[in-house]
């Protein structure tokens, strides 16, 4: 047991008090996990564009003061009542994309996305409605039912899952937004099996989305983007062909590619959450079967459109959370993959930040040649 | 060996001269077959939305002179060299989705959608790029591959399927377009086995969506159109429920069907052809999972648009054209379906015309109580 359990704790977080503001290093009180919650000792965290999206103001659901950060690794330190899932000690990774194994949609076998939390989670709170977070006397929002930018946070039991404690939480912390994203978007669509693939966008997502279409044994694998040095990495991670758009001249990156694949694309996927793009990942899709997956989150208020003709021709558009992944029940299966090296995780680290430098993160992001920073929350590997 | 073989016929025929005027009926010459090519008398053919789309001018494809009609049941009477799939003889039905069972498209095992014609079907000529008809001098053009306003038509071999000679060719005529188109599109959906179903547009196409759901036991079927008379017809052929849209005040049809079903619908089936109702055909559909099939025919430019958080939380947007269904395949199928009893088409025949009055049938169509006239070529039964 540990010496906290049941008491309120007080440790280093990055609050971000108004949109559009730096983040702040503050003391915050964490409240003790309540029945069906679990508290977790954040060891790791990424950064990822969606913490970025709602840090700008531009989420239109974004509340504050809130305690962002949603893909992260850590120990669980203590369990509330009715926790049977997980217990102290376990290494665990938070998801965003929760999995209660009983809600209509879990039940359904058809999709990943569990209603069990959803509509808390979307406003900040906790599954009671309320919050765990305190500083300078204000409570402070969750996010995403995860705010790993706190050394401690309070989630819901259905929103954590454990992992092998062999595997490295700096890197397996990666799995808990953008590498399952994209990996499990591939992996996951049927019949991708030896086609030919199309990836919009070579960021973490995109890379991750290359890396299983090659699991997959795609034959053509086209990355596309409009920074050059994204070309090495799109290779590096198994991409056959890469595209800058930018550069065609008077050919649209539609004609281009349908030149390149005798008609067409088997399967794209828009990692960019550009609407324009997520048009162009549809209407490169083969005449009769090519599957568009829009993955990329896009502005709010923007609207994808095309011509119906481009579906009754057999086109499909869809889309994906998470990867289609229910986090739960395949997120150590994943885990599994990494440590048995068939699942690149390592490689997609490019920057580190300690928790007080996290803005700097941010910055990295921002710089054009950093797929992943990850923030580490002071505690080494200390457990 | 008819006494015809070889030679051109003289015959009656529908001629649409231009855009916007009524057809006009007019003698004319229909070449003999050439290569790959079958000569069909035309017993009877139906009257489409599609026919009059094109002939109202809105088809930017359309051209002119023409002969319209892709909705006939006939009788070979002659073929051309290198035809091996009918005979003479043979009743048919034209198909204006070709299936020739050699291309990339009929090979891939994932689309009805050949290519075999497509480039030349589009222009309003045969195969080898020419034309059959004249007229006072003039070449006509033919329509979608079936061109079935003419008393005799020549279409490729690719575009014709036998089928039983016991079926009643005035009826098996519907099979060519609009039952297939809906029937197809359900029963060939995936999944939709027992499921809930939507079909907004209550014409010919929306009815065969509906009993097709029915087919495959799906427990609620909703038919949603503007006119009020439809929901009669909707519920003779299966649906369950029945929604007019301008009848809801101020709740919109989404809200209302995802209300009616505990958070949306398994699959929906526009049949409108109308942008904003593809819309609603989309997002009424359950997160998730829910499949939106657009079957209709959009006007020229139009165009489709959402949020794209609709595909991401799992709805999938697609469409199909006529049905799904492999002409030379799986026609005759159909057709021992409806000899059965198992699928309806009898009922769907509302109104009929002489050839002379086809102008009349085009009046029935817009009328609201009509769902298929059937056009008499003039033959009767006769062969």
């Amino acid at each position: 047991m540990a010496s906290t359990e049941g008491k309120t704790i007080t440790c280093k977080a990055a609050v971000a008090w108004e949109a559009g503001k730096p983040l702040s290093i503050e003391d915050v009180e964490v409240a003790p996990p309540r029945a069906g919650e679990v508290r977790i000792k954040i060891l790791y965290t990424g950064i990822c564009h969606t913490d970025d999206y709602t840090l700008s103001g531009k989420d239109p659901e974004g509340v504050f003061p809130v305690i962002l950060g949603h893909e992260g690794g850590g120990v669980v330190e203590s369990v509330g009542e009715g926790v049977d899932n997980v217990k102290v000690g376990d290494h665990v990774v938070p998801l965003y994309t929760a999995e209660c194994k009983e809600c209509k949609m879990c039940k359904s076998g058809k999709t990943n996305l569990c209603s069990a939390v959803r509509a808390t989670q979307g406003q900040g709170l906790m599954p009671d409605g309320t919050k765990r977070f305190t500083c300078k006397g204000q409570e402070l929002h969750h996010f995403m039912g995860c705010s790993t930018f706190s050394q401690y946070t309070v989630v819901s039991k259905y929103s954590v899952v454990a992992i092998d404690p062999k595997a490295s939480l700096e890197k397996a912390c990666l799995l808990g937004c953008g590498i399952t994203t994209g990996y499990g978007a591939a992996t996951k669509s049927p019949g991708i099996e030896g086609s030919t693939v199309a990836v919009f966008g070579v960021g973490c997502v995109g890379l991750s989305v290359i890396q299983g279409a090659r699991a997959k044994g795609c034959t053509k694998i086209i990355a596309i983007d409009i920074n050059d040095k994204k070309k090495d990495w799109a290779k590096k991670f198994g991409a056959t062909d890469f595209v800058n758009p930018t550069q065609l001249g008077d050919q649209s990156v539609v004609d281009k590619l349908i030149e390149m694949t005798d008609g067409g694309l088997d399967f794209t996927f828009d990692c960019t959450g550009n609407v324009q793009v997520m048009r162009q990942a549809l209407e490169c899709c083969h005449k009769g079967w090519g599957v568009c997956n829009i993955i990329g989150v896009a502005p709010a208020g923007a609207e994808i459109a095309t011509r119906p003709f481009q579906l009754v021709t057999g086109r499909v558009w869809k889309g994906s959370a998470f990867g289609g992944v229910k986090g739960r029940s395949e997120l150590p299966g994943l885990v599994a993959d990494y440590q048995s090296g068939k699942l690149w995780v390592d490689q997609f680290v490019t920057h580190h930040q300690p928790l007080d430098k996290i803005n700097a993160g941010f910055d990295d992001m921002h710089a054009g040649d950093c797929i992943r920073c990850v923030v580490d929350m002071g505690f080494g590997d200390a457990q």
